[in-house]
């Protein structure tokens, strides 16, 4: 709970209108796309600008209240519930889009501009904002920073870090700051932008970001390769690589996925398939010629049964949806969808997703695994019912088996995801207690009081684990 | 002194044959290539391994001893210059390429590595460590890691941070930590790899790096244009980019430096141009091709009296290594030269060396500049005596200026060469007090004992400015 005082500051620095605490609303903010994790917040405040951010923060640096920052809460992670109460902060006031800069190539936008807004603004003048996470037709770009959002194209682009180039930061104590800027080069101390660039909301708040845009690419092209088995669609991620081809998109689907994903899309997946990868290509069209080409002839000896490649720019689109909609299509089968993104160095597909299908036949779940191969990036998607609280614990002991698995074979307990509340139990695993007690250094040097987005990425407490 | 205690125990834990403190090496050690510094160390220790490093570094932490690691010392800033005395850390016994990934596209290195042997040894089969600063064929990789280190390809590929995606951090506590890995994506935690890129050794030592190499570009070419005037020049940079063209390396030189360059290199270059502006793309060769002849057409376009495009490798070679002599060249002139890389938006190219010439013009100075144009990273470089106080007062004044007009025109005070102590008064000019502060607060998090680089970036205690 508020006090009346607090939240009598919170008013008059918002007006009336951009203060909502009815129970209604509270719910409405309690929890984010990881559905099983819920907590009520003490209100919601929508601030118009950056100094309105700021002296929120103030506020609650003073009187110890919990800022959550939250933009359409798409992230998978129970990054953004309020599970210390306090305040959400919402960004539907400050969504705009400040400049494009053909000049310079960026972008300055405001934190609550969708991404899908980003993205088509690029285009609208030949540029290209590259990350395009699983939601970005919702997402806002201050979520997608806060989390350093993937997609489907990181093996060629990289990731969201890779185009934010200069933030504008309340930090927790209400300073405000201005990191990077325009600029291909800055050395100019540590590089903030990128410890903010994923740090959840845990450090303070983002309220501007200049985004590097690149030329868009000239043509793409789309096709599809089906597997009688697994090993033989890893081993053609691995020689296309090999090959010295990057191309833009190389997503693997496992039977189970493409089954719920044909059955919910309609676009004529071939069902008997083991696997599917669904590869892209883009740039000068030449290139994207020559690398097709290569690709198929790849896909073909190693024993793809069949490659097709996309004629028009429709059926290619209808592919590239099909896999955007996995997520969607396996959350229709089952109360409750846990999607996680355990990620290995890419020569360990193989690997990972036959261990993974291991795990989930020794516990008896269904686990669906599809994901972005060529980033070794998995999805392995848990279809389960929260309510039923014996198998919510095996599908725990489960993913915690499958953390341990991709970080022995030198991965990562998330890949784009985010830690949040979900992963913080296994954080330790991925960067060993050292690491987790050097974040935790961090973080209390920035927010001494604990209020940036508490309980997200580790425990406030340092907890000794056995393991 | 170190104490004979201390002194004892490093020994113990490297070997008496890397442990040096006789005067000869300590004077060795005592300035980097920022030579106008200079401090004498106590003692220089050369460690074998990681665990080595770990150790001393306990030992540094109990008794309060400056650790200041250091690589080639070919930094700018004088990032490695021992001002609070204590060991210089040396990497000659760390100093392997532990592995090549060719299926994940990484290279695992030790600090102590050559650059130019990170480059060669991608090469070698067939991929590409893009990053090349001016210093690459002495400086260490280590270095180049704790530096950000930028160079000519930076438009196009990036600098150091874009291609370190995993550490081996040893800790100011003496723990040791991983980071990252060979992932396309991690977000588990803080971004603390990219964190310790560019911190110049004052958060915690590097002792291994994996890096991501891409394919190497199937062919390049190289292309000289000249320009009766600056302006021209500059709107050529942005006329090649809004034309969505981004080439690999696009070089400027003023009149001043090419005169010098060409007294010292003799490979043709026309001293009567008033700027030059020195070309490179790659990539496919259709591409390169294409692009070619649409930049030297934007070239004549925006009134280059003259545009070449070299018929040969060699040729080629002989353009970007006569712009690679440039500091060298440049430094043959005066017993001091200070090379400065202030940076702007690319669009405010024009004004910046307007200005610095204005401003070279206002306090009588000789100041030539180059740098990287198609970044904004521009080298302007003064020919002085550093035993000429008065004349040095007048160059500390004159780039306060010009620091100050970059960041004015939305740049920094520092594209590539770090804040060492060199830039360490302007610091606050770019990130304003808070961000200083915030640093500082960072730094206090993980070295509370201030043992590591002390006197780089920011001062210890904070010192508020009237400005």
């Amino acid at each position: 709970m508020l006090k009346q005082e607090v939240k009598d500051r919170f008013i008059s620095i918002v007006g009336e209108e951009n203060f909502v605490d009815n129970n209604a609303s509270l719910l409405a903010y309690s929890y984010d796309s990881a559905t099983q994790y819920q907590a009520i917040p003490d209100g919601v405040v929508a601030p118009r600008n950056n100094h309105e951010v700021a002296e929120i923060v103030r506020v609650c640096n003073e009187h110890k209240v919990p800022i959550v920052p939250r933009g359409s809460g798409t992230n998978l992670c129970a990054g953004t519930t309020p599970v210390e109460g306090g305040i959400v902060l919402i960004f539907k006031h400050m969504n705009q889009i400040l400049e494009i800069d053909e000049e310079n190539l960026t972008m300055t936008v405001q934190p609550g501009v969708y991404t899908k807004d980003v993205n088509e603004a690029a285009k609208s003048v030949g540029l290209f904002y590259p990350p395009d996470p699983g939601s970005q037709h919702i997402s806002q770009i201050g979520g997608n920073i806060s989390e350093n959002s993937g997609g489907l194209r990181g093996l060629k682009y990289g990731v969201t870090r890779d185009y934010v180039i200069g933030l504008e930061i309340v930090l927790p104590n209400g300073e405000i700051i201005r990191t990077g800027g325009k600029l291909a080069k800055d050395v100019a101390g540590y590089d903030l932008t990128r410890l903010y660039v994923g740090a959840e909301g845990t450090l303070g708040m983002i309220t501007e970001a200049t985004l590097k845009l690149i030329p868009q690419p000239e043509t793409k092209k789309t096709m599809l390769a089906l597997y009688h088995d697994l090993e033989a669609a890893a081993e053609t991620v691995s020689a296309i690589i090999a090959n010295r081809i990057i191309p833009v998109t190389l997503e693997f689907l496992d039977q189970s996925t493409v089954k719920v994903v044909e059955d919910y899309a309609k676009v004529g997946l071939p069902t008997e398939a083991k696997a599917i990868l669904l590869i892209e290509q883009d740039g000068a069209p030449e290139v994207v010629e020559r690398d097709i080409e290569k690709i198929t002839a790849l896909c073909r000896e190693n024993k793809a049964f069949d490659v097709s490649v996309a004629q028009t720019a429709e059926e290619a689109e209808q592919l590239t949806s099909a896999r955007r909609t996995a997520l969607s299509a396996l959350s229709r089968l089952k109360p409750t969808t846990i999607l996680e993104d355990a990620t290995v160095p890419r020569s360990e597909i193989a690997n990972m997703v036959k261990a993974i299908n291991e795990i989930a036949a020794k516990y008896d779940l269904n686990i669906c695994t599809f994901g972005h191969a060529g980033d070794g990036n998995l999805h392995p998607t848990c279809l389960t019912d929260a309510r039923n609280k014996e198998e919510i614990e095996l599908v725990e002991q489960a993913f915690e088996e499958i953390f341990a698995k991709a970080v022995q074979l030198g991965g990562t307990i998330t890949g784009e995801h985010g830690v949040g509340m979900m992963k913080l139990p296994y954080l330790h695993m991925k960067v060993g207690e050292a690491g987790v007690e050097a974040m935790r250094n961090i973080k209390m040097a920035l927010d001494p009081n604990y209020i940036m987005n508490p309980g997200k990425v580790f425990a406030r407490e340092r907890v000794v684990v056995n393991k």
